[in-house]
């Protein structure tokens, strides 16, 4: 199993913590998090060994077709909120990532906090969430 | 200072080692051990903790004037072979790399070996130099 301060480093390097907000038929846009790692595809060892160490995520395999020149990427990709919750959160609160990627990850900690509290629901709630991405 | 570990996991995912062979107005390409890591300007602040636990290596200030719409960046450097050799190849030989930059260390290990002999002075030197890069 990898080192956890290994993975720390690997994800700040090249990890990904995303706030997003999707647009629905709702009067409320949806929002999500999302933590994804992509590399190439002759990385899956690698990824796989991630996923190990967070015990959480799927891996997917991404093909480019509009853009053949790149080669086949893989990305690892954790977006239920047990998991981002429970597992994620935990992780690297414990082990603190140590570039600037942990101000984002400051950032998904709050909303992920709020979405406990299911304040992602109210008007006022995505109106902060809005702010603290921006 | 950081974990180790978490310099591994980051090298892993932002670091190159290269083996690079310069013509020169000699008989003999000029072989060289380059590792490196470049990210934007603004994480700079890691970089120098990565300097700090590798004991070596230069940081620079790159300005793509050609390429606008890039920011700045910054390179961490190590070339001078007696660093490599006595610190850089030591560390990653302790703490080893996961991915598949595994791969391109060994082969770095290799041409440092050979340089350490003074191989790289001789055309079966380079010759087997360039296979091995190859």
């Amino acid at each position: 199993m990898l080192n956890p301060h290994y993975v720390v480093g690997f994800v700040d390097g090249e990890g990904c913590f995303s706030i997003t907000l999707n647009r629905n038929s709702g009067r409320l846009p949806e929002v999500r998090l999302i933590f994804e790692i992509e590399l190439r595809e002759d990385d899956l060892p690698i990824l796989e060994k991630i996923q190990e160490v967070l015990d959480c995520g799927k891996i997917y395999r991404l093909e480019y077709a509009r853009y053949e020149r790149w080669s086949p990427h893989v990305k690892l990709k954790v977006s239920n909120f047990e998991d981002i919750s429970k597992k994620m959160i935990p992780f690297f609160t414990k082990y603190p990532l140590q570039a600037k990627k942990a101000l984002q990850f400051e950032k998904f900690c709050l909303v992920a906090e709020m979405i406990g509290r299911k304040e992602h629901l109210t008007e006022k709630g995505v109106k902060r969430i809005r702010k603290i991405k921006a």
